[in-house]
């Protein structure tokens, strides 16, 4: 089993690359650009991840969804969050009701 | 620390819902209706994301990403993938070049 | 040829439409919900659009561009413009420097 | 008012681009990338306009909108279909039964 701790591993180095120098990496440079930037890479990874669906390419779709996931996790460090309040919503619901409770709020 | 091991958990309870009575569960329903029904999900919850984000509302934010990654997990399971296949390629970015490795390769 | 002033006769039902009883029809209840609800049917139909043209389904895929472009043209109406606004768009950039002066701007 | 026909020039210019030396132009250049990159544009184009609207910026607003509707159009060329058949199938609504019809297909 891979080490969950990934994505709390990535969450310190995305804070870290806050303020950079938008030079160094990818990630200080998308930062830096600002939320419309941010967001408009989660509707682009959103929509790669159809196409690679359709296209029942089960590797290729792995890596669309880690690049989703991935600018997920830009946009909650821009906002100052994280992958543990994401998990934590995703672990109250399971605990009050299942995870259909969505469907419930629905 | 939230135990991330909810991702795994919730794997575990998509792979059960696969086949399962569509009336039984909203998760049921969806992957009785299939591949197209998923991914409409997938695009609704990443422009919902946009949304919350753009409103600056943190709350809502953290629950559309919640819908978010819970719908890419319905998509993973539907398609005999799961959580670990994506931490799996995000480490192994880590691993390679840091989380700029996604920059090398574009 | 298709009469054009389809768009224009569209965009004045639209303006009709708009603070009608929300029970009075489709359009008239979308408004009332609001912004936010118009764009996530905006990027419900983007998805669709996608899932249409991968499945090489022309007919299918007519009618999602319809849904969306019907879509836009409720966004429009909703901000108090309309379809001659984007159609004065697309002549701008066409006399300036040809359908490409998108990629100059780029 | 706007001579409408700017959408058959449109449609006439991209018919000519299909084909062309993708150095010519923008279009020909993404025509020749195929069918996937013109969705990424279009999704992309969606996710612009939902920015544009909720910044509640007109200006923009209309562009991304007139960018949405070019990339249709170059979908739509690009599958040997063109603005006529969206005009068609809108006015075809509008003649059973109303804006309204797509609610009752429900």
């Amino acid at each position: 089993m891979v080490n969950p701790d990934i994505l709390n591993r990535l969450a310190e180095t995305l804070a870290a690359r806050q303020g950079a120098d938008p030079a160094s990496s990818y990630t200080a440079s998308l930062m830096h650009k600002g939320l419309d930037a941010i967001l408009k890479k989660v509707g682009e990874e959103a929509v790669e991840t159809v196409l690679a669906a359709k296209d029942g390419d089960k590797l290729h779709l792995v890596r669309e969804v880690a690049d989703l996931w991935f600018h997920t996790l830009v946009l909650l460090s821009h906002q100052g969050l994280g992958p543990n309040d994401v998990l934590a919503e995703l672990a109250r619901r399971e605990g009050i009701s299942g995870i259909d409770e969505k469907n419930a709020r629905g």
